[in-house]
């Protein structure tokens, strides 16, 4: 395949991020007169739904990565660097990253989110997050290292530390890391600690909302806490977390609660990876550039900002913004991809509307809740449709096979295979 | 399954190593009336056979590693801790770990061995190895970088040293991950990195004795150099490694040839992973223990050495040890498992005497040389002979199918599908 970047006469997009915004942008434009140039600091796309089950030792690494080269592989105007982005000079129309400095026809920033503490700085430091791979990989080591410390503990009150297991947030990721948790527990546990007693093993969900999964529809969030139980989670809702001694593990619950625990993993909110050099007049709620109906970032003729980072007041059902999810990332990314290429040929723009495709979230073997185009399921039809739906969404026919494959093997043997802890060897304390 | 490690009264036998010969000598104790604790820093037995398969992104590492836990689960008088052994006391029949002291009544050294720089304090600094998959993941990330960092470098100076891959030394090890470079140079490089000139990258291979694989026969050797060279490798034999620069990325041969590289791979050589405590008498050639024909250490009474980490004089036909491959070290193993007990019952003990199964090696696609049992393979069919083999030699169902369909996915694509950098983002200099 000629490779016709290097060498082409058009208007350069730059666009940071190869994330599902990013991803989708790129597609559409696709061997079309437009030069791009897209900045990673990973080398491969990650399918973030699937995260927790790196976590908790059910898929490697490479089922949910997809090598962002092998997607730009067969489009002649479209190239990769992998490089950190260190600034924006939007008045020079130049993006400098740790490789050099770029100039720009049209820039599109498609960052994503990352994990919000909310300003608590010991939460930042000491709690577990579930944002990138090195992430869950991290948090997989952890869970282990902690099953082995709690073998090595004569005392039973820092054995209580090492085996609860505190979850705070109750969105998707979260409900489903609590649940995974609850499986490990009753599948893992007693098969490779015999010497332990599972029963010690506790798995807490702790959500500041009236329910868990409150983006989906009451009867949907009634039933996946009640999922949770079923397995064994503690949930407790209405309830937040105020702070975290890392030395005595102690976690402040709002409702007076104090949890001893060694694992705090943190899925309570996310927000959006802001660049330097735009300025700080278009960053509003939820650390999110504002845009409008064309995801132009406010005061900038050729600056955009797509998926998690873009923050849209212009479409009426969603003063508040649209949720920070994939769907959303998708459709912008599509859109602006249209858009682009009617600005290089002098057609109107089309504006964003979200067309909400519904959410789901599973908690456990044969315990999924699911909404798509207004039908709510729960139960073990929805456990099938959330891993169709997941095993399409993901890239590259490889992963799903993949990850197909791993699936049936832990259905079968009810175990986490990859139960491997990969990170050097570090004394847990 | 009832565990009654804890409660047995039973010879206690410490083993520090999961590793092929400490994974045998823990199969033949099963069920036996010994009580047994494997200390191992790593919570899973790693195939090292695989490990520049890891590397070179053909594998994940899940492929290859297998949760020590999962082989004991059905073992009731086996227990595993995942520890640092810091220093052994045989005067007192205890070993000092990171998680507390354990007293013994017999030990068993299987710590293997680590990868040997002769002294070469810069080569040991710069050089990548392959002994632990956090290596073989480093490794991996570090080509791919390489990659990423030719793309952006104006000065055809620096692309050298980026695009120069030098193996040293020609065993197995050395010749596979030559071969594996060669293989992705050939069909990664072409596909993902259009930008770039492939036949820039250069692969060489260097080797101080007058063969590569010298521990098997000449013609092996020579068939090995040749599929090296026909896929484009340069193989320099007689020639050693003097210095390496790595402010000039210059590495000074022998030969007074001076390649220009950022990647040095370095499987030039181990020696074994000795432990605090035992008396530096007994250390010898290679940093091995000098142990009798019954693997026991020299002027100890109850203390072991198997595998690479033993050094055995008694077996007339090895006047120099047994070669530091897993053969021995399963064979030394299931030996001094079947002798551990027969002290346990007063029964007379049985000499090791090394049965040399045979010797491979793969280079790329169709091109593998195989010794079994005196035949003598090279080509296609040694290379169908390499994949059975190694898939019969992996622990466990769920990683022969792993890795099978892996092979399956490589061969009919060409690709190295897990071409992804999972080390956190370091801008390389």
């Amino acid at each position: 395949m000629k490779h016709h970047y290097q060498t082409m006469q058009a208007p350069h997009l730059i666009i940071i991020g190869g994330g599902f915004a990013g991803l989708e942008l790129i597609k559409k434009l696709n061997n079309k007169p437009i030069k791009v140039t897209v900045f990673d600091k990973h080398n491969y796309f990650n399918f973030q739904p699937l995260m927790y089950q790196v976590a908790s030792g059910g898929l490697g690494p490479d089922a949910i990565a997809y090598p962002l080269r092998k997607i730009i592989s067969g489009m002649p105007n479209i190239a990769f660097r992998m490089a950190e982005v260190q600034r924006v000079q939007t008045e020079r129309n130049e993006v400098m990253t740790s490789i050099g400095t770029f100039s720009y026809d049209y820039l599109c920033i498609a960052t994503g989110a990352q994990t919000n503490f909310f300003g608590n700085a010991e939460l930042e430091k000491y709690s577990m997050q579930l944002k990138s791979i090195p992430d869950a990989l991290d948090l997989r080591s952890d869970i282990l290292q902690e099953f082995e410390k709690a073998l090595n503990e004569p005392n039973s009150q820092t054995i209580e530390r090492a085996l609860n297991f505190v979850v705070v947030g109750g969105g998707p990721t979260g409900v489903e890391t609590a649940g995974a948790l609850a499986e490990m527990k009753k599948n893992v546990l007693p098969a490779d600690y015999t010497e332990l007693d599972a029963s010690k093993m506790q798995v807490h969900l702790v959500e500041a909302a009236p329910l868990v999964l409150a983006a989906m529809s009451e009867v949907s969030s009634r039933k996946a806490k009640q999922f949770l139980e079923d397995l064994g989670v503690h949930v407790q809702v209405n309830t937040s977390v105020q702070k975290y001694d890392a030395v005595t593990g102690e976690l402040f619950l709002s409702n007076g609660t104090v949890l001893k625990t060694d694992t705090v993993i943190w899925s309570a909110g996310v927000k959006g990876k802001t660049i330097d050099g735009i300025s700080a007049d278009v960053i509003t709620r939820g650390n999110r550039y504002k845009v409008d109906a064309y995801n132009k970032i406010e005061g900038l003729s050729n600056v955009f900002a797509i998926g998690d980072i873009a923050y849209m007041e212009t479409d009426g059902a969603f003063p508040n913004g649209h949720p920070m999810v994939a769907t959303v990332a998708q459709q912008q990314g599509r859109l602006l991809g249209k858009n682009i290429l009617n600005m290089v040929s002098n057609k109107p723009l089309k504006p964003y509307t979200y067309l909400n495709l519904g959410s789901m979230a599973t908690v456990g073997r044969h315990k999924a809740v699911l909404e798509v185009f207004g039908i709510k399921m729960q139960g073990y039809i929805a456990w099938l449709g959330w891993m169709f739906l997941h095993l399409m969404l993901l890239v590259g026919f490889r992963n799903r096979v993949v990850v197909f494959l791993n699936w049936v093997w832990n259905y079968v043997s009810y175990q986490r295979a990859i139960r491997i802890i990969t990170r050097p060897f570090v004394q847990k304390q």
